[in-house]
């Protein structure tokens, strides 16, 4: 593509939408991409690899033959690759071209990865903002899409009628340009944490001739109940108080070891119970069995020797 | 109580509710008897230990003086205590006066604990249901209550109206005594593990200076698209199909990967995901990494060596 084709898509006339620049066309990239133009902005993208963008330039993007000109083609960019190492690979040697631009990181990091890249930005005259994509490819631009922001308050507001055609929701959780990135984290560690608990389930259930579509109502059940549980142990995190009147970690470690010796006898693999089961243990040795179940957050902010 | 007052419970009269008597009076057992006794059902109440009943007398509850006495007092006896020891202990000398009657058992316990009371009982001449309480103590005799039960289809046809009275969704699972047990061992697999995984998110988001009350409500958008997924996953296993198109276990390791650094970067116990991310790692040794997560059905049934 020339220079003049890119010019041509920053300044499309008929068209007040803001330019988009998107970097990457992972399933994740192509998804965003696909989104920003179905709301009618010209949209720029560029893939390392090629043959990513044949879909999107059949929908009406423009397709970059480099970064330069990628990131020459709108004062927006967007980037979601496979990490912050590939973020610096591709970004690091066109930071003059990026100078006085916007960059928007939905790449998942850490939070200190993106206080480094908000670091990086700022040295070099780039204004920058960190996202997390909270929900799969297959919700964006849906209502279902839950993205999350921190960093600069003032690329999220001037930006924000841009980046809602991602759909869905969309939070500014701060100035702190880690912050996005450590809630997406830690709600990561719920997701897989619970996925490789329903996943033992089934497993279980299969071993007692239960089938997945038998057991799974009653799972979407349990999933039902979790979220007053979540805030009621929200609040006693947060003000260090563990009651236990309603339930405690006695209890529930004898629970656990219920689940781990009936599956052991059907020859299952416990190790995931076996490790919950020690933290409560810990919490029990320690003086702290009638504690709520909340309490394990001393245990795991205290690693074992 | 003498036996006379036993009989007059049982033959109260104005009130054709089925005469229900409850051993076990524990925080379960008491909310079982308060849903019966508010239904209207003559309730007698009997606990090893004394001191337990006395809220239930006032609610009009009878307390019987010895185990024989309360089995007398209803040909429906619902017991709810410790484990299936307890159970034993308790009724083992009074296997002569439940000849007869219906022990509806509603104690925790194993598939294979169930299938030895049901196999008991049916020795001594007495209908026997196995059940499991899905829900906490304060949902009984409201709406969100969910119990299951299995083995006699004729005992469940029968107390049915009556069983109904502990309020919300009841389940009879199959003839198979054991079934409400493994069902209940199964959810409750994905309760604590899932618990587990949400007390180490809000431990994680401490340390970035995330309050839980923060957290909490995205927490609650996580559990929001877990019923999908679990629909998606059960569908897989009963399949054995795990088609890895939309996520793969390769990412979902790495995902696993980058919350243990990060955690461990804060010094946080990450022992529960370093389990879960070895048992994906199993999968990725043996040529599964493009495989959908479900497939971990496969390696929790075979245990490492």
């Amino acid at each position: 593509m020339s220079n003049q084709s890119v010019r041509d898509a920053t300044n499309m006339k008929g068209n007040n939408r803001t330019p988009v620049t998107i970097i990457g066309l992972g399933p994740m990239g192509q998804a965003l991409a696909g989104s920003f133009l179905h709301q009618g902005h010209p949209t720029t993208v560029w893939n390392r690899t090629a043959g990513k963008a044949d879909d999107l330039v059949a929908k009406g993007a423009v397709q970059a033959e480099t970064v330069t000109d990628a990131v020459e083609a709108s004062r927006l960019v967007i980037i979601c690759v496979l990490d912050y190492d590939v973020v610096h690979t591709i970004l690091d040697p066109v930071s003059d071209t990026l100078k006085g631009r916007t960059l928007v990181n939905l790449t998942n990091g850490s939070p200190e990865g993106a206080r480094e890249m908000a670091t990086w930005s700022a040295e070099r005259g780039v204004d920058y903002l960190d996202g997390a994509i909270m929900t799969p490819t297959t919700t964006i631009g849906t209502p279902s899409a839950v993205v999350l922001y921190s960093g600069s308050a003032t690329v999220y507001e001037t930006y924000q009628p841009t980046l809602a055609s991602t759909g869905g929701s969309a939070t500014h959780l701060g100035t702190d340009p880690g912050r996005a990135a450590a809630y997406d984290l830690a709600l990561l560690d719920l997701f897989w944490t619970s996925m490789s608990g329903y996943i033992h389930a089934l497993t279980l259930a299969r071993t007692e001739n239960i089938k997945a579509k038998d057991l799974a109502p009653f799972a979407k059940g349990i999933v039902d109940i979790l979220p007053d549980i979540m805030d009621e142990f929200a609040h006693q995190v947060d003000s260090g108080h563990y009651p236990g009147d309603k339930s405690n970690l006695i209890s529930a470690a004898a629970g656990m070891e219920h689940i781990i010796q009936t599956a052991q006898a059907h020859g299952i693999d416990t190790s995931v119970l076996n490790a919950a089961k020690a933290v409560a243990q810990r919490a029990i040795d320690t003086g702290h069995g009638t504690d709520d179940f909340s309490y394990l957050t001393e245990v795991f902010q205290k690693p074992s020797p």
